[in-house]
C-alpha cells in the first residue's frame, strides 16, 4: 500500500532553541518537513528532480512547548484518501496531517495540516500528484 | 497610537535557500517572526523577560516562490482591533496579518495569520495582552 | 571517568541542504554543537544556567560533501588532557576534536577543533572549566 | 578593479539567538556566507551553476557576544592578492578575511579566515578561480 504512516524520531539540536529556551516555532516547520521526506521514503520513493513538491499552505497549532532532547514526528496522508486516490481524476493537491510528539506525553505538542502542490521543476508549471509519483525515483 | 503597520526589509541569506533553489517554507516563518519583533519595536516596545509572547497558531499561504535577494515583511495587528482593545475586557490572544513581498511584484509571495498568546515566563501560565504590554520595556 | 568519547547519530533535515544540494557549511557547525552537548550528557552532566560554555574559536576543515540522510558526530576532549586536568592549575579553555562521518565512508567529511571558554552568565566574566563542571547539573 | 571590499548590513533575526540570549556561533557562519555573496555581487558577478565555490576551511574567532539588532559584515579577498592574481599561474584556492561588526563598537565581534575551493558542479572535480570567474554570470 502507498499510504503508510511515518514515525520519525529526530534529535533536537542546541540551536533549535530560541532565547526563550524552547524550540522556536519556525524550527517546528523544519521537523514537519523532515517528517514528510520520511513519509515519502517509507512509501519506497525519494523526491525526483523533474517534479517537485512545494508547500502551498500550512496550518500549525502549537499546543505545548518543546524543550525535550528529541521529538517524534507522525505523518499521514490526510487527503486524497485511499479511495479518492483510486479514482481516475487527477489530484493537484495533497494534504498531510502531522503531529510532533515529545517523550512521555500522550498528547502532541504540535498539530499541523500541510498542503503541498506539485511543480514541473523546469517549466515551473503545476502538475498532478500522479505526475509526481511517476517521476519519483525508487529508493 | 499603538497599532502602526511595520514594514521590515530583510536580506535573504544564502542558506535560506533549500535544494530546490528557493526560500524554504520554514525560513518564511523566520521572516514573519522578525516582522513581529519589528512591529513591537515600532510601537516603542521590546519584549520583556517576565511576560513573553508565544505563537499558538499559524496559517500561512505560500503564493509564489521567493528567490530574490531581499524581501519586505508587512505586519499589522489584525485582532484585537483598536476599538476592541479599548474595552475593559482582557485579551488573551493577538492575531497578526503578515505578508511577505518580493521586489517589483504587487502581490505578496506569502500571506499569513499568526496568533500569539502570552505567558508569565516563570510560572508558565497564560496572561493577557494587557499584562504583556505592561511588562514590555520601552526601547 | 570524565572524558569519554561521544558518538552522536543525527538525521539530516531537508533544509540542512543549500541550493547546491549538499549540507551547508554553517549547518555542519550546528551538528558539531549537538555533538558537544551529547559529549556533556555522556559525562553525566547538562549545562547549567549560571556558568555557560561559549565557543571562542573554531577551525573546521570541510573534506568532502555531505548529502547522506544521516551523519555521526564524534567528539573527544582534546585539551586539557586527563593528566593536565588532574593538576591544580585552573583551566580557562577546553578544546574539542570533532569529526563528522557519513555512512559507509571511513574518512570523515568534516574535521574540527573547537575551543570553548566559560562565562559566569550573570556577571559575563570568564571563569574556569572547574567552575563550569561544579555548576553543571547532574542529568 | 575586481577586489573591492564589501560591507553588508544584515538584520539579526529573532531565531538567530540561542537559549543563551546571543547569536549562536553557527549563525555567524551564515552571516559570513551572506558577506561573501555580497562581495561577489560587488564585483559585478553572481555565482554560476556550472562552477561553484565551496568552503574548504574556516577559522573563526568569536571575540565578543552579538546581541544587537543588526550586524555589518566586512569582506575582503585576502589571498590571492591582486599582484598574485595577475600572474599566469592558476589559483585553486581563495581566502577571504571577514569581520562581523556590531553597532557602536570599534573592534569586531567576529574575525574569520574562510578558504574556498572551486568545483565543476557536474563532474564534482576541482577547477581554478579563473575558471570560476569565467563561468560566473554578470549581474
Amino acid at each position: 500500500v502507498l499510504f503508510t504512516e511515518s514515525r520519525l524520531s529526530l534529535a533536537v539540536r542546541p540551536n533549535d532553541f530560541d532565547s526563550l529556551g524552547h524550540v522556536n516555532n519556525a524550527v517546528a516547520a523544519e521537523y514537519l518537513e523532515a517528517g514528510r521526506w520520511d513519509w515519502l521514503a517509507r512509501q519506497g520513493l525519494a523526491g525526483g528532480r523533474q517534479v517537485i513538491a512545494v508547500v502551498s499552505r500550512c496550518e500549525i497549532d502549537y499546543l505545548s512547548e518543546i524543550s525535550s532532547p528529541s521529538v517524534e514526528v507522525h505523518t499521514v496522508l490526510d487527503s486524497p484518501t485511499e479511495s479518492e486516490f483510486d479514482e481516475d481524476a487527477l489530484t493537484y493537491r495533497a494534504r498531510f496531517r502531522q503531529r510532533i510528539h515529545v517523550p512521555d506525553r500522550p498528547s502532541p505538542a504540535v498539530d499541523a495540516l500541510i498542503t503541498v502542490g506539485f511543480l514541473n521543476a523546469e517549466q515551473r508549471s503545476l502538475v498532478s500528484l500522479q505526475d509526481y509519483l511517476a517521476a519519483a525515483v525508487p529508493r
